[in-house]
Order: structure tokens, then C-alpha cells, then sequence
């Protein structure tokens, strides 16, 4: 559910600011997806499907948001009646999965031909760079929303795209190019996004480069 | 900073629920330490210690919030003006430590001689029990308000007092024992809480386990 928000003329309000908690929210409000579920909704269900089977232990990170003013009515629970939403410090989800340290991100474009770099922030890129030095299995789930195409990069791929940015001025990563450095996904029925089958893979990958 | 929250006939209210999210917050806002550090504000120091030295990527989850509604004034940021505290289905902290992944929760006492149970909830214990079978590295953090004394907790080892519970009906874990089967931790400048030296220890005693 979303609601229009209106200036007092009428127009609707539409918030430019991609990097805005606000628009966070607003995405996990709308579903842009024909088959009516969102990369977030659908992501929770694969976790839930993951955890109720005994394979991985994922979660997405609560919004953070700072407290200002709770009340605490005599009867009912505590409501908390000013809050802001902060900056997260990290990337959305995380958690373990046969003793490796899963860290991702999830972002959909409505682009076509292209990944927009924006959809990312630099604390997450930090937060990114800091996982990958701790030896954490760490990427990106990125969805064409208009194509229902879905890839998972790895976090090193997505950085070389991020740090390029200074040089060739390219702001975004081209479909083709995800078609190559990436892994497609395709949906299924349970888990809906199948993810950890493309991280056994870099598993197995890691592991013929570390020996 | 915490506010006194009085009844009309002026006696503070009293909120005696440990499992409030409420509380929780309380907890967050008060410090009980004659440092004048709670053992929360402890341990996101020693975690942004560990992260700036490059050691370990360590973070704290952000309280969990059911928005209800927000404003959006014209030229500020959004504004939370109805939200609910949630209950947390994980632990508090979780990262990744040498590609290893670790979970934990924090907790202080005001007891002297025990720990009660009941500052751990049903959902931790699951959620413990779910990371274990992953192979984490999880556990507790407990300590003594009025001695100061820190322990860390295997996990496994908490699982066996809270299961013993409906056994023997012990509701607390003793000091005594704690000093036994847990570890003791001293504060430190910085990290304050250097609970990776013990980690280091939990790291070997598993690679001892399974060789």
C-alpha cells in the first residue's frame, strides 16, 4: 500500500532523492513487479524458506530509525510518536550459511538496458570493501524490474564498476556486461530466488583459487 | 537520558515486563555502570575499534519498528509520527571475524550471585539453536552490573541451562558455575571489550573438535 502524498495544490509529491530513507520505504510499500511481489518480499520469502529448511540462517536488517518521543499509554503498548529514519551503516542482509559469512544488497532498476551505480551508496560500498577483506562471501542481487531479469555479482565485480566511475565517467553497468560478469537467476516456486545456488558456486570458486 | 514517566497521582510507572522492547530501550538510554558506560555503549566501541583497525566487521542491528505513519513535511526530512517497537527474531550483534561468521547477544544483571534466564528470549534461543546448526561462532555476553565482571558464553552452553529449566526449574544461572564454563573478559582501553581474544580461543577449540 502507498499513499500519494499532496501539496496543498494538489500535485502529488515525488521525492527525487534516491538516496532517501524515505524512498527506501516507499519501495518496500510498493510492489513494481507484475507478479505483484517486490525483490525485498521476495527475498524475505526465499530467507524464510531458507531458514525453515535447515539451510541458512539470512535476515534483513531492521530500517534504523532514531527515536525521539515514545509514549507509553497506560494500557497499551509503548508508541513511539517522533522518529527519523537514519543512513544504515551496512548492506540489508546477512547471516550464515554452512559456517560462511553471507553479506548482500538488493536493488531493482526499472531501466532496461542498464544498472543505474546510484541504487548504491557509498557506506555500503565502504561496508562492502570492509566484509570482503574479512574473507565474506559478499554481492549484489540486482532486478530488471520491466524484464523480470534478476543477477547476483559478486561485491569485488560491482566495486570495479563503482571505482571506475572517477575514470571512464560510466554511471552505470550495462546488461550485457552483467550478462557476462554476473550470474542470472530465475525465479522458482520455493525458494522464489534461488540465490544460494549461485553462492555454492562461488564457494567452490573461492576455493580453487585460495589452493 | 531517561524521562520519568508518572501516573496522574504522581507515582513513576513502573514497567516490570524484561521482555518490553520497551525496557530495551530503557536499557539503551540508562547506563547502570559506575563507568558511566552501559555494557551496549561498551561494545559498539570495541566493535567500531575492531572495525577501524581492520580486524573484524562487527555491527550492532538496529531496533525493529513497525511504521504506521509518516509525515513528509515540504522542507525537512520525513518524519515517523506513529511507530511501534517489534520484537527482534535474532540476536542483537552479528558480523564476520576471518571469514568466520559470529553471532551474539548482550546482556547485564543487577544480581550479584546469578544470572536469570529470563533476560534471554524464546526467539534468541531459536535463533541460536538455527545459527549453531550453520556453524557459527555464537554466544553471550553477560555481565554484573555491580561487580563489573564480563563473561562470554557459548551458546551451547546457555542452551543446556535453558533447557534444564523445565528440569530442575532453575531459573538462573549461578556465578559459580559461570566462572567454570564460561570466560572471563576484563575491560580493556580499547577494544573496552576485547571478546575477540576469546573468540580466537572458541576458533581453535572447534578446530580441535573436528580434527
Amino acid at each position: 500500500m502507498q499513499l500519494a502524498i499532496r501539496y496543498p495544490n494538489g500535485k502529488t509529491y515525488i521525492h527525487n532523492d534516491k538516496s532517501s530513507p524515505k524512498k527506501q520505504l516507499n519501495n518496500q510499500l510498493t510492489s513494481f513487479s507484475k507478479r505483484g511481489m517486490s525483490l525485498e518480499e521476495d527475498l524475505n520469502a526465499s530467507n524464510q524458506y531458507y531458514l525453515a529448511k535447515e539451510i541458512a540462517v539470512i535476515h534483513k536488517k531492521p530500517t534504523p530509525v532514531q527515536i525521539v518521543k515514545v509514549d507509553y499509554p497506560k494500557r497499551s503498548a509503548a508508541v513511539i510518536k517522533e522518529a527519523y529514519f537514519r543512513h544504515a551503516s551496512t548492506t540489508d542482509y546477512n547471516g550464515v550459511y554452512q559456517g560462511y559469512y553471507l553479506d548482500f544488497e538488493a536493488k531493482e532498476t526499472q531501466n532496461k538496458l542498464s544498472f543505474p551505480l546510484k541504487n548504491f551508496h557509498e557506506h555500503q560500498i565502504v561496508h562492502m570493501q570492509q566484509c570482503i577483506q574479512q574473507q565474506a562471501i559478499c554481492f549484489v542481487i540486482m532486478r530488471f524490474a520491466t524484464s523480470e531479469r534478476l543477477f547476483l555479482l559478486e561485491a569485488e565485480q560491482l566495486l570495479v564498476y563503482w571505482n571506475n566511475q572517477q575514470g571512464d565517467g560510466r554511471k552505470s553497468i550495462p546488461l550485457k556486461e552483467l550478462e557476462k560478469k554476473g550470474y542470472e537467476m530465475y525465479y522458482e516456486l520455493s525458494p522464489r530466488v534461488p540465490y544460494l545456488k549461485i553462492v555454492d558456486r562461488l564457494i567452490i570458486k573461492n576455493k580453487d583459487k585460495s589452493t
